[in-house]
């Protein structure tokens, strides 16, 4: 038996909520890593990490930095990727960027593999990560799209703050204890840290995630529509988003309304579709009170699906809750699993 | 000028979490109160309230209870309602019943006074006042389906722990503090008192509220698409609910698409339609990050406005964001809302 090919890895963002957990994800999956460079901005440069029981010291990112790397994971930042990126590519990496620098960006595919593995193949270094929301709500439709076709999306979603980072996560907890003791917190980062106001989340919701564009909608939710249309290679599909905030620390959910192109489709075939999908968990009893919860999705791959029933108007309309752990598959475990096709691929040159 | 009639008021649940905000409802309004009746459980009687300066000792209900009562506001759970409310009807008051037990009997008007103040007018006794969530939509509708038609809603609710009562914001409040803690805490309320699991509420969201019917839709959701229904007298109007239940203490939101029966309905009219309506507040500038939130909600009697988007694919389709405090629209300003209607307009007598 051949010797299994191992590889130079880097992560770009190593110290944030997302690259911790592709550090762990890694070590989970037994990526079959030759070196592992771990590197951040100068501020968080000197740190040191345990990845498989070796010390690893952080290292500030430059351009240098990817002298001989074959995989970098980004997650710094949309204007770390845009400078470091294109350098990476330039030293013969192939990077997986979960920024949304190079998303809509026609020459760099947008993957979701249990959606559009294929389109890896075409990349020409550079492969992005979709937003978290987005991901797990492809992940669902994929396998009904594929069995009944799919017409329109309709999606609320119910967001966890460490989408926003390790410091929203800091400001939730820190503000519900404040909160519960009666004393006053001033909200410095959430809703969004970039943005001129900011709002307590403690056991509130917040109806804007991201900035506003001009058209009402947030970048957020135009991610999604946008998003959403590309990994599916569906332009003609119709696809609407309002995105909310809430605290919940870890998963988001989504409550989904679609309707697809039959009208005589039943539940429990509905259900079996997902039961039996890739990266997915059907969890769907409600005699018995199973659905899915962000609790439960945390610390877990899969994309978990529940809720699922048929309009009781439309023929062809049903509505689902959604729930995954926006950092694993949501972000970090996407990230690697594109990583992982990459390599058993063998899809490591530019096409 | 005439003196002003006064009447013998009752409170049937003066100690839940709908009955305190009744209370403090009829004190803020002002209402033209002669003699104030306040009736709870064997278990609560005896205990004293402050109204308007005075000290008024709890009673247990009974049927002698109502002899010489006008107008009757029930809050204490569908049974005691099914059990006394025939029992005030009929020694002459009116009865104004919070619960589920009488709002589908079509010998009952169901009212939020912003659209069908003058179904009151047909009581035989018995006027309901609708679920919470339902009321705060149907009130941000009205306006609406009055200016455009209605086709269509879908709704995916973010709702507050206090509609299911006391006990429910206890266990919300000391969950958290465990959960912050890292101390383990066994749910034994939420999401249904009644039904047989428990799930944390805190830091989660739980896709229930109250028990499932048979076709998986929650008594929540159905009641939210059969009494919205009747109080817009619009059996031919497509309402879908998916009602899921927060970590947040008072006010509920929602997420609301619409379809009305127009296609070249701008954003600025829309909005003015509602910023004109009665009991309405619009907050809907994403600009300056201006949109309605359930703390901003709570305390207050309008139902908030904001995040109004056209849908980008559908010409008819809009997205509206609605949030109000559930313990007064939701339930006891509505209830007294009705009461002051009969007041008003001596709706008294029964037809």
């Amino acid at each position: 038996m051949a010797e299994q090919k191992k590889y130079h890895v880097a992560i770009v963002g190593a110290t944030g909520a997302v690259g911790q957990k592709m550090l762990e994800t890694l070590e989970d999956r037994n990526f079959p890593i030759e070196t592992l460079t771990l590197l951040s901005s100068k501020r968080s440069a000197g740190k040191t990490v345990r990845f498989q029981d070796k010390e690893i010291t952080i290292q500030e990112a430059t351009p240098e930095s990817f002298e001989g790397v074959d995989i970098a994971l980004f997650s710094a930042g949309g204007s770390i990727s845009k400078q470091l990126a294109p350098e990476a590519v330039k030293r013969g990496a192939v990077v997986v960027d979960n920024t949304s620098a190079y998303r809509m960006d026609p020459n760099v595919p947008l993957v979701v593999p249990e959606v559009n593995e294929a389109d890896i193949e075409k990349h020409q270094g550079i492969i992005a990560n979709p937003n978290c929301s987005t991901i797990q709500m492809v992940a669902a439709l994929e396998p009904i799209r594929d069995a009944y076709g799919l017409k329109r999306v309709i999606v609320s979603t119910y967001q966890a703050v460490s989408g926003a980072g390790n410091e929203a996560s800091d400001e939730l907890r820190n503000q519900s204890e404040a909160f519960l003791n009666e004393e006053t917190y001033t909200p410095e980062i959430l809703p969004v840290k970039g943005d001129e106001h900011h709002y307590p989340i403690a056991f509130n919701a917040l109806p804007q995630i991201d900035k506003f564009e001009e058209n009402g909608y947030t970048f957020e939710e135009m991610k999604m529509i946008n998003e959403t249309k590309k990994i599916m290679h569906a332009d003609e599909l119709h696809v609407a988003a309002t995105c909310v905030r809430l605290p919940i620390f870890t998963s988001h959910a989504e409550s989904v309304y679609i309707e697809i192109d039959q009208d005589d489709v039943k539940v429990d075939e509905f259900q079996s579709k997902l039961a039996n999908a890739p990266g997915l968990t059907l969890e769907d009893d409600p005699a018995n009170q199973v659905y899915p919860t962000p609790l439960n999705a945390e610390g877990k791959r899969d994309v978990f699906v529940g809720r699922i029933r048929k309009d009781l108007d439309q023929p062809n309309g049903f509505h689902l809750w959604v729930v995954s752990d926006n950092l694993l598959k949501g972000a970090a475990w996407n990230s690697v699993q594109i990583a992982e096709s990459i390599v058993k691929n063998d899809w490591l040159q530019q096409k």
